[in-house]
């Protein structure tokens, strides 16, 4: 068993975090919240107080943290005596808490891959370039470290495995659609932070096709689906961590990456990186300053986490597999479909926080209760999907299947689980 | 007579001003170049030397001046012993080198209107908020002041002028029309300045209707015209100095200026001004930079001087004027064609810093001859404009008029300038 979360970050992603751990503190013990912006940690406590989010009395602190500084991420760790990290900050934040974690002996837990600032899609497989490197280190220290426990990457890599496992006995393709059909009402936003947000497609996109890398450019390939909910939905080829990890992993021959984006975003992308506004290299203006045009970009448009308030519609977001099954030909859609309304209701994020934050939360509980504590690096996908599945069914991610025999609500272990207010998460009864 | 030119400024319109006073030095005496940047001074002179443009030897020498420096502008305009004074820098300067010229007693010129860093698009009419102000301090010193003698403002002001006393009994409107059909081959790029280019475009766009102003926003008002050259020319109503002056001189009931845009520039345009990057007020950065976003955009975008060589097709502007002769309607195109190619190869620069530096040039030999040089502060609509259009047709802006007798070259006085090479001008003969 391990007990106490100390969160990383003050997003709108740390924010459904810290409302989640809140909601399963019986479990997950104490709840501490470090940002560089200690004002961010206190307004989620607040926003925790004002929806009486915590399941029963407990610790739930702010504190103030550079989480680039090794040495202090440490010293907090133990402070709070945090056996568990989720780590939803920034990306270029990774390697420094997955440090602390491997040298304090604490679970570590993310939403994103690491990246460089001075980087941008860097060759693959991207996780090979800085987690994996730590492999090695984390088995030595029988520190359990999940890479991507968000939704995308995270639970769109436990859909595969689980589908794979579940109704195919062969795979030959995995398309994994993210479609917002959301409108947050404003000219242009981005839905999480714009300097991340960007980054993913300024340059290669990277897709796995007939078990190789193949180089595509970004916005080059388009494809329509039909998505639950969704409807019709227009989407380009993207560059994403789990392609990363699930061509190693899984062999499957071709998987894939599909964003969904609306023509007028694209036209504002394509502005700004003609321009040359979504560069990271600083430029020097007329009066002398030296400044990257990105953080600029950045400083204008909306504050990812003002949107929530006004924000309808719902995501889809979901793995379509085709493979065959007994010798016929298979094809299933493995999904979520998450309202921003109702989640910004529970927890005053989007959906698209929601989505991310709250598989981070149902990790934590499986490593806290014992069954992902498995003192080692892994991706999502090299875990048992199931009690993952199950236990997000009950916390607010309902996982359904659309295939030739219908759409319906995924279960996996309907009796394992159970509501529990003294410690004890699973009954495997 | 006077002598010797002090120009200040070192963009694409100062250097087709230097070779035009080069090519008249016999009449207009020494030339110096003054700019922040004593490099642009220099690459503007060797330009002049590689060329040979010239017109008989004489001086030709770089300064590096912050004109915004009242006292350094009049020492320089004494040590250089200049008599006239060709204001082609930042509209930012325009009332700090007028302050020098009227303290020194030295004729002023400049292409544009006075702008104050801090405000965009102030009431009409704009030329009261600045310029006028000082008319009585002009006479007093008997200082000449040409305000806005470009080619619109400037050119576009003649015309009307010369087309009401030449064509027309009465005139109801006065539509100027500036089109440039040229390319130069970039994604995006800004004529001159983006920061001034944008600036005419972010606010309330004036219009002087029925004998009063009209406030209209940008890009609300399209229209095509048969332009003469560029053909069929989508152009929107803006805002622009020359209905300020014109408006209170000329006694016609409309007049409005129209300048073509692509709908390619107008989706750029606007991108930029609704996520807030033409903004003229700072930003905070997350790293804590403090930053002007239009300054960024300028850093960003393409020099607009280094556009000249690639740039090819002409440029069309001209007045559009309806009203009555003989009691008969009556409409007149009184225009200039100006083709970017033969002005990169002669001075360096566009069409466009050609069609704004020439003119100023012109009125330059006006003053030194003394045609021009009344000893008051004027618009250019308030000088007789046939010896200006003359002189143009020697130096390379030809004038041509289109009308229901056809289309021809106007040419008002053919007999009354000589080619010279010693100091004079004009031969009323």
């Amino acid at each position: 068993m391990k007990r106490n979360i100390l969160i990383i970050g003050g997003g709108g992603v740390a924010r459904v975090v810290a409302h989640k751990c809140a909601q399963n503190n019986a479990v997950l013990g104490d709840i501490h919240i470090a940002s560089r912006t200690l004002a961010k940690c206190h307004a989620i406590i607040d926003s925790i107080h004002d929806k009486g989010s915590l399941q029963r009395p407990g610790t739930l602190q702010a504190h103030a943290l550079d989480a680039m500084d090794i040495e202090a991420t440490k010293f907090l760790i133990r402070a709070t005596r945090s056996q568990i990290v989720i780590n939803v900050g920034s990306p270029f934040l990774n390697m420094s808490v997955l440090t602390a974690c491997i040298e304090t002996g604490t679970a570590y837990l993310d939403t994103a891959i690491h990246e460089d600032p001075e980087k941008v899609c860097e060759n693959p497989p991207w996780y090979g370039n800085y987690e994996w490197k730590r492999r090695q280190a984390c088995k030595n220290a029988r520190v359990t470290a999940v890479l991507g426990v968000g939704f995308d990457p995270g639970v769109v890599n436990a859909y595969a495995r689980y589908a794979m496992d579940t109704y195919f006995d062969s795979v030959e393709s995995i398309d994994i659609i993210d479609v917002n059909a959301g409108s947050h009402g404003r000219y242009f936003a981005t839905n999480f932070d714009p300097e991340i947000n960007f980054r993913e497609f300024v340059s290669t996109a990277w897709s796995w096709e007939n078990n190789a890398w193949k180089a595509n450019a970004m916005f080059e390939h388009r494809k329509d689906w039909d998505m639950p909910v969704a409807g019709l939905s227009t989407t380009y080829l993207t560059g994403h961590d789990e392609i990363h990890s699930m061509s190693k992993n899984l062999g499957v021959p071709n998987i894939r990456f599909w964003m969904g984006f609306s023509e007028h975003y694209i036209n504002v992308f394509t502005v700004l990186k003609n321009l040359g506004l979504l560069s990271q290299h600083s430029v020097r203006t007329a009066r002398g300053q030296e400044i990257v045009p990105l953080e600029v970009v950045k400083a204008v448009l909306p504050d990812p986490a003002s949107l929530a308030p006004a924000y309808s519609g719902k995501t889809c977001i979901g793995d379509l597999i085709k493979g065959r099954k007994d010798g016929l030909p298979q094809e299933v859609l493995i999904y979520n479909v998450c309202d921003h309304k109702t989640s910004f209701e529970e927890v005053g994020s989007q959906a698209i926080s929601y989505t991310a934050g709250v598989p981070a939360v149902a990790a934590a509980m499986l490593i806290a209760e014992g069954t992902w504590d498995i003192g080692e690096m892994v991706n999502v996908e090299e875990l048992d999907p199931k009690l993952f599945i199950a236990l997000m069914n009950r916390m607010g991610l309902v996982t359904r299947v659309r295939s030739a025999q219908g759409d319906h609500i995924v279960d996996p272990q309907p009796d394992v689980i159970e509501a529990s207010t003294d410690g004890k998460l699973l009954n495997y009864g």
